[in-house]
């Protein structure tokens, strides 16, 4: 008798996704406005750290949740957070699935922003749960619209994921929206997972605002990964906030106490070299590379936009993180329009890989010095016009 | 409308391991000899290496699976393994969760050792399968007894978990034993998940066997943390064997592809200043680090069973790993027993833990210099005779 391997249900139908495929076709030479990662360099003051501890400490396993020092800086983000309602994680995927893992069961709704992560819908899939969308309207520049939002939420929403600012969009959701989306939830009680993985890289004068201090039962998502320049070192974290906050703080650190044991059993630990060095982000110095990374992508976002409009292509502004969304629909369908790009050698995603609503536009990195992006737009108009 | 939060099915009845609890209640100035993880510090190439990839390079993303030197590198050790069916992990934890994961559907029958690594039944309630186990027995000092096995095997086994050396008990399977495993398994086609972490920590002449080598559908889970006192680096590897074997071949490779897709989707890859510091493991500097590694726990081990001998305290002699199952059955349950030690300042782990068949044992790690095995071990007989 001969059993063949049989892909369990929970993994079914997974494979490579649209960005990776792209990716990995793209010819020889390529410039790559499709990255989702930073080219800046990982600050000094976090390597200088990191090769202290490895000189002069051991870096044995810290305890599953990760390291106290590092877990109180985490949690003086956030309002009414807690160190010991916070894990770090192994990068800010590793919380995204944990938080996913840990409150959708089999046949749950969650409700995920179109245009969004191409990652809620897939981890989703694998927990059983049930995907709705809420439309970030095209026609609003991919900004929120409470009209939408209220009619995708219904008593069967179990969790909503808000990504603030947005990937794809760089959008960022103000006050106004923040509370329109807590006075629709209060009648639901869902939970809510605030995936602030890009709060750090804004361009306004101040940070964008958070969910958590609008609706209680929220669950952050975040990491040093794209703001630190830190990708390769898996540091990210799932921090409850508002847990004073009686039922719903319970409900929250319920929800976190599944995660960690979740977590043990996943990844154990964080790296334990990349945990002591992430408390250096909590530094004078950690803060000023932050600002500084900042300036860099605010003057690229602004040449890249410039550059797009003397090539004639309508951009939306993004407000942080480091993409901008590209009006291709009067020259096709986003898959086929990222192709011809693709064979003038320049990366982007198509829109449809974040959902129905980016159709017709593609996801343009500003993850590149201005000499690429200036090479990178001549090689899209060349590509778009083909 | 109040919904309380409700522990998704997959994590419910899960929470803290004997193991941590007994940690948790140790009075101060206890000795630790319940640990798992080595007290010897990284060896110097490993930190040199890592110190140099800091200072020197960009420590981004890598591709999920891996930098392929070091897959190629880890390929190296098995048995018709190639690099790309091998994926580099946060750890061996996480390549023990992404094989389960990956394998087991809601309700399949996987097989695993009595006693053996606590968070095997964990990882197979999660994955929604079911534990069955076949007994190592203790008046065999728990070694392989093949009718034991033959009669654990049945026509809905989906998976066996073989683990040479074992944790808790240290004891290896020689070659005579994993053909033993080979010829039964043959005729059900299961696959085999060989958790070979302990692999590198022998004490005789040569590494053990593997399973890899006789029977073709399987899949190591390995890693660094032991052999190399690596535990916080997280760096571990799943890796396919025997791909090149057609039908069991592409079974495995289908195995692998799925399990890569989880691992995007729960840590993305495994910290980049790791994999790149990993690769000194495999330099003759390494394998020196590895030897007198091996040489320091020897010692040890034979050091702490003259101990337990001149206390009159029956040990059961490993081959491997760095653990002692100590026979206390006259004085006690295991949790009573170690509950003893405890209140004398020595934490050992109750082989209860660890399954049914380790009932009246205490598993006593040597992860600890020869005063404090001399310490520990006058502690443990005072706890035992009060």
């Amino acid at each position: 008798m001969m059993q063949e391997y049989k892909v369990p249900e929970r993994l079914r139908g997974l494979g490579k996704s649209l960005i990776r495929d792209f990716f990995d076709r793209a010819p020889q030479g390529s410039i790559n406005l499709g990255l989702g990662e930073p080219d800046l360099r990982t600050p000094d003051v976090i390597n200088r750290a990191a090769i202290k501890v490895i000189a002069d400490e051991q870096n044995g396993y810290t305890t599953h949740a990760g390291l106290v020092e590092l877990r109180e800086k985490i949690a003086g983000e956030y309002t009414g957070a807690s160190s010991d309602a916070c894990i770090v994680t192994a990068g800010s995927q590793e919380a995204l699935y944990l938080a996913l893992m840990s409150l959708v069961d089999a046949g749950d709704e969650v409700l995920i922003p179109n245009p969004g992560f191409v990652a809620y819908s897939t981890i989703i899939k694998i927990a059983g749960g049930n995907v709705k969308t809420y439309r970030l309207p095209k026609d609003k520049d991919f900004g929120f619209d409470v009209d939408e939002f209220e009619k995708s939420v219904t008593n069967s929403t179990k969790v909503v994921i808000v990504t603030s600012p947005s990937n794809p969009t760089g959008r960022a959701f103000d006050e106004k929206d923040l509370q329109a989306i807590a006075d629709v939830l209060n009648n639901t009680k869902a939970f809510v997972i605030s995936d602030e993985i890009y709060r750090e890289l804004y361009f306004g004068d101040a940070r964008p605002a958070t969910i958590a201090d609008f609706y209680p039962r929220t669950l952050v998502v975040s990491g040093l990964s794209k703001a630190m320049s830190m990708t390769g070192w898996r540091l990210g974290w799932l921090c409850g906030t508002n847990i004073e906050n009686s039922v719903d703080g319970e409900a929250v650190r319920a929800c976190l106490n599944a995660a960690l044991v979740l977590h043990g059993y996943t990844v154990t630990c964080a790296s334990t070299v990349s945990q002591k060095a992430a408390l250096a982000s909590w530094t004078t110095e950690g803060e000023a590379a932050r600002a500084q990374s900042r300036r860099i992508f605010k003057r690229r976002r602004d040449v890249l936009i410039d550059l797009l409009g003397e090539a004639k292509l309508r951009a939306v502004i993004p407000e942080g993180a480091f993409y901008v969304m590209v009006d291709v629909a009067r020259y096709g369908l986003s898959i086929e329009v990222a192709e011809k790009c693709l064979q003038q050698q320049v990366i982007t995603v198509p829109g449809v890989a974040f959902g129905s609503e980016s159709e017709g536009y593609l996801r343009v990195s500003f993850c590149a010095d201005e000499d690429k992006l200036q090479t990178g737009v001549k090689r899209l108009q060349a590509g778009i016009e083909n």
